[in-house]
């Protein structure tokens, strides 16, 4: 049983598609290593076993039946629970959403459930995606530690083997983060390529939803199901959808890689800072060509990121926050109440700002073909633990510094994926992302494809 | 020469090309008209003689040459004081912007320069668009009314004669406003049909660029010369050109025209419900099936259009009123000032509901090809009149009562023309709008080319 779940989704879904694996047992064994680990994790709002265990019986019958979907029929997965699954309550990790129950699919959970997946359960994610910490849940690695966020529990469960493929969504880096400090794939699309339809909005011009996988050609796969035009959702892009398989494989020899030389290495764990240069070199011998880049606008990332997410949150809790103030965790309430603060003409000042700055990263884009750099600045913090010591008195706090690396591709709407490399002394994961042009996905994760296969970091699993 | 000026620009282009006319003696003319009619009307910031003249003689080259460019070649136009023209200050007909100095000419300027117009002079506007009296100008029916705003020289100019085709620029009806009491057409194409690069803007999301013409053929032939994609326009849209000619006389046969039952008629001049009612019957005469339309979210829309416009023009204007406060206007500067006071979540949700409004138009266009309305709420008012009396007690400041018509698709985007028909009994010009679906421009102008070939009142001039 322990055998079939560290297999990868591509993996798992060759076994289903001739017959040596059952469904059934597949997402029973699944089930029974979430239930396993749960004590210690804590990463799901709620499991759907009865749902799941008939989506699995249904998906055998079908696949005897010779009618097999494709790649994710059968395969166990799960939904952030930010996400909206028809008949289910969408908690949102919140007690404000307590009594709210979906009426319809979100665009994702459709596309899954189209695709013959089985989704066991909801995960938890930072209370309405609005923090990194995600405090209900442990780290699979050590769960002393946090699991990231906002979609931690998703980090959690794919990490530890409770399931192939968990859905996230990305605000400041709610997938990316957890993918990092959990040792997962991340994957941000670009902003507009998946559907946000039915997913419970923190900061509509910055949210982006998709998977945390084992593997990046897992990954691959599920934007593949995932990606296409959605008018239900007005960021949504009506662009054409790439093959992301057929050149998984094509290697890196040739490609121009970026290596920033400000903001992304200034401030970042020594550690870190190692595993991810030596990742950068260990693709330069894979035949990537390595250049040095400027990240323009690096002083205003942070300003314009929270300058659009905070108004933006504070619009769409506005009457939630009047009525329900009492509900919500403390730091999500503060940061609420502070976004209401915030004046129009500011507002409409990031917005500028976030024009140019994307106008800025197209250009470096005529230089290089991806942007590679550290995924987070620090692994997983300790869950008590409020900041971070950078030695000589400089003291950052956990959210800002697990947020400055990933919010450069929330604000420029720029696809991400986050890739292991590597270990902590004290045994916790390190990453680094690879970060492409609009609509690029298919060229980041064939050099992020690249570096996996040419290392080992993601058939390791948590010791739980 | 006077009756050169008389001529449509359809119908002096077609002498221009055959060589009937020259452009140099009709410039000539032009600006003579200009200066005869200044002194009552000063409808320009400044005439550019040296420049127009050059043009045309250039053009006349040109043409006799064999190398006639279209429809524009030879043509006087004038702009809006908010368009940059390369060498020339660029205004706004504000203090505030004495010293300023285009160095490149705005996309329109540009376009109209390749076209071969020849290019008279800069038109007043109301102080950085941000009013629609033009306090500056005169109307040409009567010099002691408003020419409406903010686009009141183009208006002006337009109607008595001193140029065959003026810029307007429309945020809350700047175009249509000043076309519809001054007597001409007056053209908001779509968002993002015409690219506003080079033109200072008001309100980046409400801001429309377009022609003040004569006559609707002489809007679509300005239209084909303008429309297109520029990057250089954030808001600029990458959607196919039509054809605004070839279909232009197809008369309006079977097409469904909607008349709104709420907003549009609820509070109106009797003269202009007269007149406009007059219109849709006589559209109804030639073929139109008019239908009663519901206009959605009505009771919302004045509050998204200052709930976008205020702080979209702070936030331009943040760093000059901080230190040029006094060279304002006070009209202007209290805006300014009030807008710096909305809050972010206040100008997000006025952005949400517009995109509601947005959708709930859309739907409006399965039922109907148009909906036609009123222009403006009455007829121009005196220049030192601040107050519409409705009766009854009821009293509305001139501003929102002259926006409030015209605002609905500032809000939406969508294309409207305004269309002259008829006079009050005070001699003022009267006028109804046809408002599209997006981009469907063509189908506008048809409709109000298929009223104006069954009228006369785009062939009467003011007495000046």
């Amino acid at each position: 049983m322990q055998d079939m779940l560290n297999l990868s989704l591509a993996g798992v879904a060759e076994k289903i598609r001739k017959q040596e694996i059952s469904p059934v047992e597949l997402t029973e064994a699944a089930l029974a290593r979430i239930e396993a680990t749960e004590g210690v994790l804590n990463a799901y709002v709620r499991l759907n076993a009865d749902h799941a265990l008939s989506a699995a019986r249904e998906a055998e019958a079908e696949i005897a039946a010779g009618r097999y979907r494709g790649e994710l029929h059968g395969v166990p997965v799960a939904m952030k629970d930010l996400y909206d699954m028809a008949g289910l309550p969408t908690t949102c990790s919140s007690k404000v959403r307590h009594d709210h129950l979906a009426e319809q699919d979100s665009a994702c959970t459709a596309r899954l459930k189209a695709a013959g997946a089985t989704i066991v359960g909801k995960t938890h994610t930072h209370e309405f995606a609005f923090g990194i910490t995600t405090p209900t849940t442990g780290n699979p690695w050590n769960a002393e530690h946090i699991p990231g966020g906002s979609s931690g529990g998703s980090g959690a469960t794919v990490a530890s083997r409770g399931c192939f493929m968990a859905m996230g969504s990305d605000t400041g880096g709610s997938i990316r983060i957890p993918a990092a400090v959990c040792g997962t794939i991340g994957l941000k699309p670009t902003f507009g390529r998946v559907s946000r339809f039915g997913v419970a909005s923190l900061s509509w011009s910055l949210d982006h939803v998709g998977p945390l996988t084992r593997t990046v050609r897992d990954a691959a796969i599920t934007l593949k199901w995932l990606a296409g035009y959605d008018p239900r959702d007005p960021g949504c892009a009506d662009e054409p959808v790439d093959d992301y398989l057929s050149a998984l494989d094509a290697g890196v020899k040739g490609l121009r890689i970026g290596v920033p030389r400000n903001y992304f290495f200034d401030l970042v764990d020594g550690e870190v800072d190692t595993a991810v240069r030596a990742a950068i070199s260990r693709l330069e011998a894979l035949g990537a060509v390595v250049k040095e880049v400027e990240i323009p606008y690096a002083d205003q990332i942070m300003g314009v990121e929270f300058g659009l997410c905070m108004p933006e949150a504070s619009a769409y809790h506005r009457d939630m926050l009047r009525e329900r103030a009492d509900l919500y965790g403390e730091d999500v309430r503060v940061f609420l109440e502070a976004g209401e603060l915030i004046s129009a003409t500011d507002y409409i000042t990031a917005l500028r700002v976030r024009q140019k700055m994307k106008d800025a990263w197209q250009a470096l884009y005529a230089e290089v073909d991806a942007v590679i750099a550290p995924s987070v600045a620090a692994p997983a913090t300790r869950r008590d633990q409020e900041v971070i010591d950078w030695g000589g008195g400089n003291e950052e706090p956990v959210t800002p510094a697990f947020v400055r690396l990933s919010a450069p591709a929330n604000v420029t709407g720029l696809p991400s994926v986050a890739v292991p490399c590597g270990y902590s002394s004290g045994g916790l994961p390190l990453s680094f992302q690879v970060i492409g042009r609009p609509f690029g996905e298919a060229r980041i994760l064939r050099i992020a494809q690249a570096y996996e296969s040419a290392t080992d970091w993601h058939t390791r699993a948590p010791a739980l």
